[in-house]
């Protein structure tokens, strides 16, 4: 026998493309590196009963209803409301800004009226090019300098090993600033955590029938068996990896972030108020998970972990830069060369060096498979 | 690349084996049609915190200090001694039968200098053919009629569907009788329980480098893929599947008895005494496993399973009759025959129709494997 479709990653983008060939009638095999699924979603039952997220917090939050109905397919969602408290001037302070953060930090109790004309008075003691030329520029020119350097300077250098001028102006794009008192770190329609985690999801996705999963083999490795599982003819390769290393680095490395991440498991049955505590001035780490508040598992114990943010390790992040997106630009020309002719597909954070959020990263292989079969 | 070994089935079986070749740096391709690795002994951690064997109660137990010392390679062990208890007469009475097992069934209170001349009597009063023909002769030559009908017959009408007088008398070989006081279930030196699981065992010993598994796929519909993913000079095929379908059921089907296990989440912290309660006069299900005892894990629940023995469903047990012990032979002669070439090994539980143990398993895989590495 023949597979229709080789589907490189065992990742959420991976599952999601296999499990949509799947349900055509192909026959697909996926091939992982790793010895598990679920990619950089992994999560575990510790041995106190608490889902621990392997590579750090995921919490899903959409607004695409035909996202949420597909993984709803898979997983019953716990309807979580994600909440970051940032730890700064020795308070914990509800982040991202909003209403409730400023009065904390400064010991006023302005209206939500108020909010907008506040900041916009801080905006105006700052100095910052307009139209931002970095991502210094793109967070005060939101929020001035005292806010920006309380919470996000600092965070920023320990997160990405570099100066905030250095950075792209779009990375402050994911950072919300709110003028109500929504004190939610998403304001998304759709928000949770899948019930029995994130790695039973995307094995449920994985469970069909016309789908094999090849373990602990590197793609790359493969050489001439990659094209013997597959249909030679009309065969499909859906690719997941890192973008660089498909072309075998021939424009560069492309940079990505990692983490260092610490796991502790406490004698105690709460360590913080919240599932996650940024640290940005303190400390090494960026932030200190407790995962029993995403779950809503019972222990009289608790596990928690702390993140420190390296270099070299697990690719985690891209890192916006501009010879990072130059670089990308001449990779994804060629990529688009190569989907042209019908036999590949490129999708996901890694493989298009996109800083994707899970339920865009969904969305980008369902909208990509689906054109793809259109197209047959 | 091609890979060296093909191993069939990652069960504890199939395990063994690709963990030693991998370990001489052969290239190893575990094939397994199902998505989880441990086959049989599969176990997972439940939401409760209870580890939950998803194939009924496996307790490993051992006198080979071979067999040992290579699985604490893989895991630690809780230091578990098992026990059952039989409802029998509404009494929790401690089984296999020992002094004490006597001397509650009939109060009395003999001592364990009377248990052999007490068990001589009863065998006495009793008819059998001797030497046995069956598995009733077997037993009752052994305690008597007595204790055989409380105990033993309508348990193996519920456990093998058939009249003890259809079944060989090897089977009753698995059953001890003691005349000491030793009311454990086994008495080998070393007992215990994987403290992570045995999925975990399992999945440490194919954490390899050289090994890659592929789930999902059956190895009977690769076809002509089975001989690209093997180096056909020197590749070795390890087969630990059904033995009458490697070869299409050419002397006919071999019987194997299944097992529907009903499992339920109770919501007080114990159930019942012991990890296992058989049921040998009462209800439909054999027996009654509650996993806490085995695990030490600590709930305010509790998982408890029921075994309902069946027919038809996934192969748990060879059935020793006579029937399929004449099939086996034919099959076997074939294995033989394959075997010679040294291009496969057919070992475990399913392959050689053979009523093995965990650690006898694991043993037959050690000694088939290192043969075969000598013979290189």
């Amino acid at each position: 026998m023949k597979f229709n479709c080789l589907v490189v990653g065992a990742g959420i983008s991976g599952a999601t493309c296999a499990r949509i060939l799947a349900e055509t009638g192909r026959k697909v095999l996926v091939i992982e590196k790793q010895k598990n699924s679920a990619g950089n979603c992994h999560d575990y039952l510790s041995k106190e009963g608490i889902t621990v997220h392997t590579h750090g917090p995921h919490i899903f939050h959409t607004n695409n209803k035909q996202v949420w109905d597909f993984l709803n397919r898979f997983t019953e969602f716990r309807f979580f409301q994600h909440r970051v408290l940032s730890f700064a001037d020795g308070l914990l302070i509800p982040f991202p800004i909003n209403t409730d953060t400023i009065n904390m930090v400064f010991n006023t109790s302005i209206t939500t009226e108020d909010v907008f004309s506040f900041l916009e008075k801080e905006v105006k003691k700052a100095s910052f090019a307009n139209p931002p030329l970095n991502f210094r520029d793109a967070v005060v020119s939101q929020v001035g300098e005292r806010l920006y350097n309380l919470f996000f300077k600092n965070y920023t250098i320990k997160q990405w090993g570099r100066q905030p001028e250095e950075l792209s102006a779009e990375i402050a794009k994911r950072i919300p600033v709110r003028t109500n008192r929504d004190g939610r770190y998403f304001s998304d329609q759709y928000q949770g955590i899948p019930s029995e985690g994130y790695t039973k999801m995307v094995d449920n996705m994985l469970n069909h029938e016309n789908i094999s999963i090849l373990f602990g083999a590197d793609y790359f490795k493969l050489g001439n068996l990659a094209s013997a599982f597959l249909d030679e003819e009309k065969g499909l390769t859906i690719y997941t990896g890192e973008l660089d290393k498909f072309f075998d680095y021939k424009y560069g490395e492309l940079e990505y972030r990692s983490l260092h991440i610490e796991f502790k498991t406490i004698e105690q049955e709460w360590y913080q108020n919240a599932a996650v505590v940024n640290y940005p001035n303190d400390y090494d780490f960026t932030r200190i998970t407790e995962f029993k508040h995403m779950t809503g598992e019972r222990s009289d114990k608790t596990v928690i972990c702390m993140e420190y943010p390296r270099d070299k390790g697990i690719p985690y992040y891209v890192v916006i830069t501009e010879s990072n997106t130059k670089k990308r630009e001449l990779y994804m020309a060629d990529v688009k060369a190569l989907e042209k002719n019908g036999k590949f597909i490129f999708t996901g954070r890694l493989a298009e060096y996109k800083y994707y959020n899970m339920d865009q990263a969904i969305l980008a292989a369902i909208e990509k498979t689906e054109k793809y079969l259109k197209s047959c």
